[in-house]
């Protein structure tokens, strides 16, 4: 352990470097050529699968329906909304020649695709009966960023957006709410183990053309806020720009009320810096590509090593099988540590006379046990689960612990120097936000009372959540 | 189905025309706004997703792993490997601007990811340890397209391409072949129901930068060719350019083997164009995303169609409800023969005093027959099976009969106006290639005479396929 801490900078000490290391040793990502894009390596990718998988059956169990719409926007569809363009102008990146020639109108790389996928729900809504229409689709985005960081502002990333259509302004802020709630805290709190706060966005924050934003904000290791995803109601701001009307029951011509919410690789970034320690990453379980890895120690626990890998597979867990013995024991279990796997399971020539393997417990800060071989099976599986729900409470008591309640805008600019800070929205106001923003800190979210989402516009008694952010 | 003829093309009249008119009827993709783009619509994008699943998982099972590379490489990449960048400059789409800015170096948006992966190759391969390296992902591509046809040329598309580095030509030309073998001739043919030829291009035909092109090819509904998927052998062209050495296992600095395959949405074109017929598409159950749909024709069945729909998914099958009986029967019966849905369950009153329902099956001509309830299941069961085998032979018979072995040029020219020539590649050679190319015809691939790959660059007595093609 003590090589480990040697290759990383301590988190206490750098966070930021900390984090550039464990993204560089674990071998997740690389800096592409082009300025802020990112080469997502295997190792992170497979992770990037697992939420996939589980964003996906969600947002189908939701209604939503895949499809693709293309990348090359012209440039003229942003312009139609006016707060739009005015939001994503800066970060636009511009084809203009292709085909060997000058484009007579240039193309736009999406930075999000509202505009495009308006123009096709123009077309493909007539009547009531069309309604509501549930799309999603898996992309690329790209927003040129100034200041780019591997999975958290990356100049490319990927995503997925859903945008849907409705019959009224109370459907669509109910399903904008069911995607927030049902599908992205889901999969956030239950698989990636990380607790967020999921509350509305101020008029400031909000997305570039939404009436309403819903945001789920996670504190990482350092304090800070990371928005995990997020859920717009457009209103009928899109509906008007982009012509999405339907003839209704009694065949009166109507506008719709559409919605988009996206999630991205961002969620990786996250997962780093929520559960990573010292020794690096640590994954849960259920976002695990490799849940076990297996360690023959010498070359004759190799048989073993594979017995137990075989016997753990046949009960679904994602098992690798490391038998390099011709590398040193020690860098390979170190390289596991480092790259977080749950639980690391090591067999030697003794462990193997005694009849036992030796558990590593990575999410516990690597508890050993030597575990007789026939009880290998269900108590590694038994480690998994009660590990995933260790790691997601772990990281709640310090949300907990590091979020103090205030009654002013400077002791939240105090407190939020190291943690969150709470207090009632009507103390800040338009006008604390611009203080807020002096020392760069932010609203991340507005809460009811008792947690949950405001309703009207404007609501009063609020509690507002202040932090740092990434 | 008279009604259905009536919307669509005839295929025997004008087979192009009747290609766009399904695609439009069945709702599977629009135009994009930015010139030979496409909108992905929900009901292919289902078919794309069954054919994603079933490629990535052989492709796992082959030992590669998904990553994924930027969509944005520097100009001067794509340079640095002669034959790629002449292959591929006509086809770029360049941003110039971003941020706001104008760049310092343009951005290609990648046509493919040759240059991009071999750059992050040679960083990540030290030593044979490190080989074979086995890459895929799932990306967005983009090659400007001066004659656009929706899923077969588009000037964006989705596909998968592997990449991967070996430490002999030998390995790479095996795991070369082992893709386009036991991973996409088993998909196309197995679940897309599309019988394939496996051969080799000619130098002629060759991916721009590689020493060997296997393909597959596939006969369409009007006699051309569809290549529907290809797997290069870069031999070490791509490692020279991007230096992809490593340090073999007595100490020497060699260079790496490369490969790469890919296959995209452009499958989609060809199961339409190999399966549909006049009255529309006709999908094989493996692709299928409804697998069997249920109507209830009147309100009285709505009941009745849903036990059945439920008893169907509690064997696994892919169901639709339909019981929109508000509107006409007819209009909603064609509408799902015009969609291909393997096999229609139509339920009325009369079936139901009778204790039967109607079951048509798509793909065996709309056949239908009144089958008692209680034996429904296992008769819909195994009508997916055996019409899944059905479609392919049908299509290997159609290609069969419209194959035709010749000996001269003059000959292969006649014969492919109508379908396939098959004759002795030496008797055509490069200038016979020239020749065909005069009358709009190329040689697809190259066999051995017992149906096996070529081994060596000009094998003499190997066999041509010379078609038409898309």
């Amino acid at each position: 352990m003590t090589a480990t801490r040697s290759v990383l900078a301590a988190q206490a000490t750098d966070f930021p470097r900390w984090y550039q290391d464990v993204i560089a040793k674990a071998e997740l990502a690389d800096n592409g050529p082009v300025r802020g894009t990112m080469i997502i390596r295997p190792y992170a990718y497979g992770i990037w699968e697992l939420c996939q998988a589980a964003m996906d059956r969600r947002i189908k169990e939701a209604g939503a329906e895949n499809a693709y719409f293309p990348l090359l926007i012209p440039e003229s569809y942003l312009q139609r909304e006016a707060e739009h363009v005015e939001g994503f102008s800066p970060e636009l990146a511009v084809v203009t020649h292709a085909g060997g020639k000058q484009l007579e109108e240039p193309a736009v790389i999406r930075p999000t695709s509202e505009t495009i996928i308006g123009e096709s729900m123009a077309k493909w809504i007539q009547s009531y009966r069309d309604l509501p229409l549930l799309l999603n689709q898996w992309a690329n985005v790209v927003r040129w960023e100034l200041r780019p960081r591997t999975f958290l502002r990356t100049t490319e990333f990927l995503w997925q957006e859903g945008h849907t259509a409705h019959v009224s302004a109370a459907e669509a802020r109910a399903y904008a709410t069911r995607i927030a709630v049902d599908v992205y805290r889901e999969v956030i709190e239950n698989m990636l183990g990380i607790p967020v706060v999921v509350g509305c966005k101020t008029r400031r924050e909000r997305f570039a053309g939404a009436v309403n934003t819903i945001a789920l904000e996670a504190m990482m290791g350092d304090g800070k806020a990371l928005q995990m995803g997020t859920s717009h109601e457009l209103g009928q701001n899109f509906a008007r720009a982009f012509d999405i009307g339907y003839l209704s029951r009694d065949g009166q011509r109507e506008l719709a009320w559409t919605t988009s919410w996206g999630s991205s690789t961002r969620m990786l970034g996250g997962l780093i810096m929520v559960h990573g320690d010292d020794a690096g990453l640590r994954i849960p379980p259920l976002a695990a590509p490799t849940q076990v890895v297996v360690l023959a120690i010498k070359d004759e626990n190799a048989e073993a090593a594979g017995q137990i890998a075989d016997d753990l597979r046949a009960v679904g867990v994602r098992v690798h099988l490391d038998n390099r013995t011709d590398q040193p024991f020690g860098r390979r279990a170190i390289n596991w540590e480092l790259k977080g796997v749950p639980v690391r399971v090591e067999i030697g020539p003794r462990d193997q006379q005694s009849g036992v393997a030796t558990v590593v417990r990575r999410l516990r800060a690597s508890a050993k046990s030597a575990v007789p071989l026939a009880e290998l099976v269900p108590t590694i599986v038994e480690a998994l689960q009660a590990d995933q729900t260790w790691l997601h409470d772990e990281a709640l008591a310090r949300q907990t612990a590091r979020t103090t309640a205030v009654s002013t805008v400077d002791e939240a600019i105090e407190a939020a120097a190291t943690g969150w800070a709470t207090l009632p929205y009507d103390v800040i106001g338009e006008e604390g936000e611009d203080r807020l923003a002096t020392a760069a800190l932010t609203v991340r979210c507005l809460q009811r009372q008792d947690g949950t989402l405001p309703v009207e516009d404007n609501e009063r008694g609020l509690t507002a959540f202040v932090a740092r952010s990434y």
